[in-house]
């Protein structure tokens, strides 16, 4: 599968955007696609105010259900979003909305915003939640499929700093996304596929919807979550399954060139799970500029790809 | 009239919140207020990816229509969202809304997303955008009348810190609104009434959705649009009116406590207009903390008032 008029994305992704005979889940029901709305005084729309997450569904089950609903916990702790949902009920109505469409195999996203309340920007303390769940058609890549993007990436860095934690925590995955479209935007001039982000300091922060890692030979590193940076679910995962293969992991603040200057740099997502990357500010990463990943991102690729192929074979779906 | 439960602000503020009878502006339509909705793939409530303007209407016509048709062009210019919508089409849904209202004083709200595109975060050139407009009844304060606020406000700085202009500019007016609702949410402890923000150097920014003004016995000062300030049309008018009045206005960079040890403190918006403070971070303004506005802020005031009766008796709605 690919994209067409850019990179699909944690944020919102889709194999395909037809919504003929899909079903959203909204506000506790679930509801033709193209029905599928918010009021425009829900604060939601009005503020950006909702937490999500976007997740994949492997098989029918919501893969990392677990850490996703932890860190959904964690935004809405941030934004003082007492929804007052149990993590069960949020998972069926996740499960609901792919029976409903016959997915196995699926993008998700979840939203929980702090509901219609018209008249002030101060929160009210007492909230009646929207919760949307939409769901679309997105095949595993696995161990022999395609994965769902483009092939390995070009990154750019951005003018567009990302966004302080005291401004706005990072770790909050939340429906204020301009700064990452900012960023996206200025990619218009290059045609570069994902966006590396400073923090203040001028060190590399992350990507648009993506986190970025690179190996220079003596580890393998990523910008620590001390910085501006979302704990990403795949990140974690990445970072997990190179520690037990005895790879040397360093959490740590890096500078644009640490990154342009390494042997190997690939994206992590939900969406993308592990994705190369064949340049950096223009210059080839893997000498050649072919996009041929190097020996590290394609072990972890394929051990990333293995831990996913596991839920199948282990569970009822062979 | 007063407001409960928080207080009223420009980015959604209204005298009232029954919507029986009511009629909201969507997608070209006037339609029902309890129907007005926008798609859960609308990339102003997945992302809150959109611009809008809050103004007043006094007797029916909008204030300052012309500086918020050009901020609104200057937002959509920023966030590249090319609607293909001229302002006297903007403005033709606004007194369509006004007058399906029946409404001569009133809040506005005009909002204009990149529309429903779903698939990934970066957006597309080509966009079939979404326009919201919605109205509420507020009456004019006016010389005799009252203010739409509860009276001489309480700031408090916040911890939250205001976006820099590099991660997203200020002077664009937008649906991600979550920094100024972290900062309002810390004022639950004091109950304070607005927030006052420090840019990333610690410098005074604005209120979470209102400008700041200080008197110190030298000039008429306010954070220059340098630092991350919106460029607010209330601001405008009273810097124009004092500049007129011969009375000295300084743009700069001000600590809080510059603020706290000033003659006079005040806030302003659309909605609040001219609105007092009587004590920042704790400490009375005005000697006392009763809220008696000093006599600057009360000239202010004043001649705002006369700026928007002067529509009245200059024009048909005599």
């Amino acid at each position: 599968m690919s994209d067409r008029g850019g990179s699909p994305d944690p944020a919102d992704a889709t194999g395909s955007d037809a919504t003929a005979d899909r079903h959203y889940h909204v506000d506790g029901d679930l509801v033709p696609a193209e029905a599928a709305t918010v009021h425009v005084e829900d604060r939601g729309f009005a503020y950006g105010d909702a937490a999500f997450e976007t997740l994949r569904a492997y098989g029918g089950d919501a893969f990392r259900w677990e850490a996703h609903a932890d860190r959904l916990a964690d935004t809405c702790e941030t934004l003082a979003l007492d929804h007052g949902l149990s993590n069960a009920d949020l998972r069926s109505r996740i499960d609901e909305t792919l029976a409903a469409n016959d997915l196995a195999d699926a993008y998700v996203k979840c939203s929980i915003t702090r509901g219609r309340q018209p008249g002030t920007l101060d929160p009210r303390p007492d909230i009646d939640p929207t919760v949307v769940v939409i769901a679309k058609p997105l095949p595993r890549g696995g161990v022999d499929g395609e994965p769902a993007h483009d092939g390995p990436a070009t990154v750019q860095t951005t003018k567009t700093r990302k966004i302080p934690d005291r401004a706005v925590p990072a770790a909050a995955k939340t429906h204020n996304y301009l700064n990452g479209i900012l960023a996206r935007l200025e990619l218009r001039v290059t045609g570069a596929d994902e966006a590396m982000l400073l923090d203040s300091d001028g060190h590399v922060a992350e990507g648009a919807t993506a986190n970025l890692f690179f190996a220079d030979g003596t580890a393998l590193k990523t910008p620590s979550l001390d910085g501006p940076v979302l704990p990403g679910i795949t990140r974690e995962v990445v970072v997990d399954i190179a520690e037990s293969e005895g790879i040397p992991v360093e959490e740590g603040a890096y500078t644009p060139s640490d990154v342009r200057e390494a042997d190997e740099v690939f994206l992590t997502n939900s969406t993308w799970e592990v994705r190369p990357v064949r340049t950096v500010d223009g210059l080839a990463v893997d000498g050649d500029g072919e996009g041929v990943a190097g020996p590290l991102t394609t072990l972890l690729s394929r051990l990333f790809d293995r831990r996913v192929e596991e839920r199948y074979y282990d569970g009822e779906r062979l």
